[in-house]
């Protein structure tokens, strides 16, 4: 039995719930759940099937932080789901760090704690001995660190490209498939939920490179930072400039690039019959290896796809530091 | 360090070898190869830089089946490379039956006995306490068993739709892009060396049915035989046809399915800018689960990006039971 704590309880944190609810009644127990305005904690762990609706409603919640409770006596692993923050990664970070010292094993969906410090966390697990698991932070629904831990390890790695941003991509895809004007396209994929109020994340190409640096360190061992990439956007991308593409066969996307120890983000031509070549909300990633040729990986970036993600990481620290 | 017998010594077996030398000199040993004209033993180690290029030239060579040597007292796992037979399996199911009887762990790319008596063998591996790995055996370069050990076991799997042989999918290709009849295309792949001489198994979906078999009973435990399948090939479907799905922005591709606890093989359509239609030899497989929604694969299906697969699963064991 692994005692988890939930620590960020917004789409993904109740996903997790109702996953955990439905089919790993026995396997885990969470006993600590937190949201920004405070935490409800219970030994003997929380009755998921009683949760109501909003967590400052629980029984016992309290408006203190989940911190006191990182803490072997109740708690095995911190699932970390705070909003990603790329200026100091807060209050991810700080959880993340608290809970590893305290000798808990960590799943994190944040990416911000991982592209401002990939290296240091992951050398703070090992002197720890614990694991940190992040296949969430990527892809949501595309499982390539997990493939890369147990498969891609037998190859010699190349390079890695990735379209890894949701909203960009529907703008794009909108403009190449219905001529819709960029704007036009950005102001509709809000109204869809696809997109954030402030998505300059996302159009600028932020999100794509904080997800290639973790990408490019984790694969490949590339000790970057997002302030070594060498990122842009979609925003000088002209309806004129998709038509002449679409012409040739080909579209625009948005593309992380690693390769020869560089890590890039910008626009780039590609075939539309490449499989990297995919539309709508949909990520792709496409891993070149010495033996293996090309591995393409096509996922949903976000949403539900992201509780699996979260469910095979903690099943994967089951696996090695819970056997029964 | 693990000690290996190949028994199979074509392409696949001469470039696993070659690997080996490459990368793991100080894990791995081959102390036994073996091809359909006799066997190599070396109980301490075959030189891998040594080998010539006909095996029957190397010294210590003898024209003597391997199956004597599939003994704990030289070898721990089988790599088992012969080639596929539908029929009854041989001779690899003999090869694998008699390694893990003597307690080895076994490693194969052949499809046939898997296909044959895929329950039976696992639960011989499970009573005998062995491994039985098969990652090479549907769509070499693409992890799909790999994947499920390690991540689709944490979500509910719904359907797994595949475009798995890579010869009817090329001739398929020629036919959309080029307007190419499916004789001269078959011809042309033919003279690539991409189709065998006799490629009905392909042609008539026969070795699509195989893998749908093996991955409806790995990932689905379906239970099923190939005689179970309802298999249409592709030599019914005509340029018009083809003609036809193109002016709707679609195609005609040869899928496996394996969906509502049945397995079909058929010419299906699929819009062309699905992630699943991929052109060439390319393969694909695609899985729907229930958080995930749907994860798509794409790799090739044969050649050297099948060793990533071998070494995987070599690694696999390695790690499971030789942890040092």
């Amino acid at each position: 039995m692994m005692r988890c704590a939930i620590v960020g309880y917004g789409f993904l944190g109740r996903a997790l719930v109702k996953s955990l609810r439905e089919s790993y009644g026995g396997r885990v127990k969470v006993t600590c759940i937190a949201n920004s305005r405070g935490t409800l904690f219970k030994e003997g762990g929380v009755d998921l099937n009683q949760l109501p609706a909003e967590l400052s409603e629980a029984v016992g919640f309290r408006e203190v932080s989940p911190i006191d409770y990182l803490d072997k006596r109740w708690v095995d692993v911190l699932v970390e789901l705070t909003p990603t923050n790329v200026i100091d990664g807060r209050p991810g970070i700080d959880y993340i760090r608290a809970a590893m010292r305290a000798g808990l094993d960590v799943v994190t969906a944040n990416k911000g704690p991982l592209a401002l410090a990939f290296d240091e966390l992951m050398r703070e697990a090992e002197d720890k001995g614990v694991l940190l698991r992040y296949e969430a932070t990527v892809g949501g629904g595309i499982p390539v660190f997990t493939l890369h831990r147990y498969y891609l390890k037998s190859d010699k790695l190349i390079s890695i490209r990735g379209i890894l941003n949701g909203t960009s991509n529907y703008i794009l895809t909108r403009m190449h498939f219905e001529g819709m004007p960029m704007d036009l396209a950005l102001e509709e994929a809000r109204m869809l939920g696809i997109a954030e109020r402030d998505s300059k994340l996302d159009t600028e190409g932020i999100d794509t490179a904080i997800k290639s640096v973790i990408l490019a360190n984790s694969l490949l061992q590339a000790k970057k930072r997002l302030s070594d990439v060498k990122i842009t956007g979609i925003n000088s991308i002209t309806l004129d400039a998709i038509h002449a593409a679409k012409e040739m066969g080909m579209t625009i996307k948005l593309m992380g690039l690693v390769e020869d120890g560089k890590i890039s983000v910008e626009p780039r031509l590609i075939r539309l019959n490449h499989p990297l070549c995919v539309h709508g909300t949909l990520n792709a990633i496409d891993i070149i290896a010495e033996n293996l040729g090309s591995l393409t990986l096509i996922g949903h970036g976000a949403g539900k796809s992201t509780v699996t993600a979260l469910l095979s990481d903690l099943n994967d620290i089951a696996r090695l530091k819970y056997i029964d």
